[in-house]
């Protein structure tokens, strides 16, 4: 994505607090305090310009949502997007997600969504793709036993790459769509990003993954 | 396949019994003998007319094969390949795959192949699929532990209902390539079928899994 200097998006997001939370620290497992009810949480890692997770709390009142974004000069593009709409059931978190234990704990979060994430296609960068395993070890430290990956992407090189990794930590492959767009997958929402390249005639890749119940 | 009648073909198949092994029973568990060496043995499930099984035979002289084809007017073509080559690390065999625990002992296999194999669209006939749980069970029964299937197809339902066959059975997804032919993946050798098919386009999907080598 390519990041537009806003100098004046670090000050926005700080007065927005009820949308951005400022301090997310004190909520570390207990979120529900936060949104005011016991629903399940999901995440969004890399949540850009937000139109999917605005689009997945529209649509899902009875989830709780939390779109992770590091970089302020595209979050500020989904927090108009909150004040727009102001969903009662949606957050957001100007964080970077190698810091997620910092925020949540065990069991804290039911479902992580990854969408388009870049695909640091170097063989010297792969420790920073979102799937690799240090991440898979880190999700699973703040998921419920049995908790889920929703993943697409337009990469494939990232997406076998994905389902490799996956499968190798001990995932359970439960959804594979090879070609999304031209799928009986229903329900599907959108990110700036697939817009974009969809309508280039780019595949989109999808798969939902699942940890072990009963690891031990 | 279309399926031409021959109805030389079965008189054919018994004229060569060093081609296509007669009775095949006999060497349940001991396979060696026939090839008189202890070189690793690799299947072909669905053989069809042997070119895939031929190539990989002629390039890998180390390795045993046995090409299995159910149908006798489909593998007198492959049966005239090996004529033509007379590879000894090569057989055939004519039988139905649902009966392979008849002629292989649990650990005679090292790896199965599976090319082009019927993608039975129909949700009712899921079971005839050759990756099936009921298939990979028995593929399980002649294998030796941490043993390999090597899938390639171009059908994308079929794919994608195998990857997540495979992750739910509890096999390892060790490789995989959403576009072999535009992909890094060397010495491929093609079938018939595939040949024609990504002549005209198609894209073609391979992977490889394992089974658990400690599986209790």
């Amino acid at each position: 994505m390519r990041l537009r200097n806003k100098p004046w998006a670090k000050e926005k997001i700080a007065s927005y607090p009820q949308y951005v939370a400022p301090n997310p620290e004190q909520y570390k497992g207990k979120w529900h305090e936060l949104f005011g009810n016991d629903h399940p949480l999901h995440i969004e890692i890399g949540t850009g310009k937000g139109q999917f997770i605005v689009g997945m709390a529209k649509a899902n009142p009875h989830i709780n949502y939390i779109g992770i974004e590091r970089y302020p000069s595209v979050i500020v593009s989904a927090l108009d997007k909150l004040i727009e709409n102001d969903l009662p059931n949606l957050r957001l978190l100007n964080v970077n997600a190698k810091d997620l234990e910092r925020y949540f704990a065990k069991g804290d979060v039911e479902r992580i969504y990854l969408n388009f994430s870049d695909p640091w296609p170097k063989k010297r960068h792969e420790k920073r793709r979102l799937t690799y395993k240090s991440f898979l070890q880190l999700y699973e430290n703040i998921l419920v036993d049995g908790g889920e990956i929703h993943f697409k992407t337009d990469n494939q090189g990232l997406f076998e790459y994905s389902l490799v990794s996956f499968s190798q930590y001990g995932l359970l492959l439960q959804y594979v769509s090879l070609d999304l767009h031209n799928s009986d997958f229903e329900g599907n929402i959108m990110t700036e990003y697939e817009e974009k390249f969809s309508a280039k005639g780019s595949r989109i890749y999808r798969c939902e993954v699942k940890y072990p119940n009963d690891k031990k």
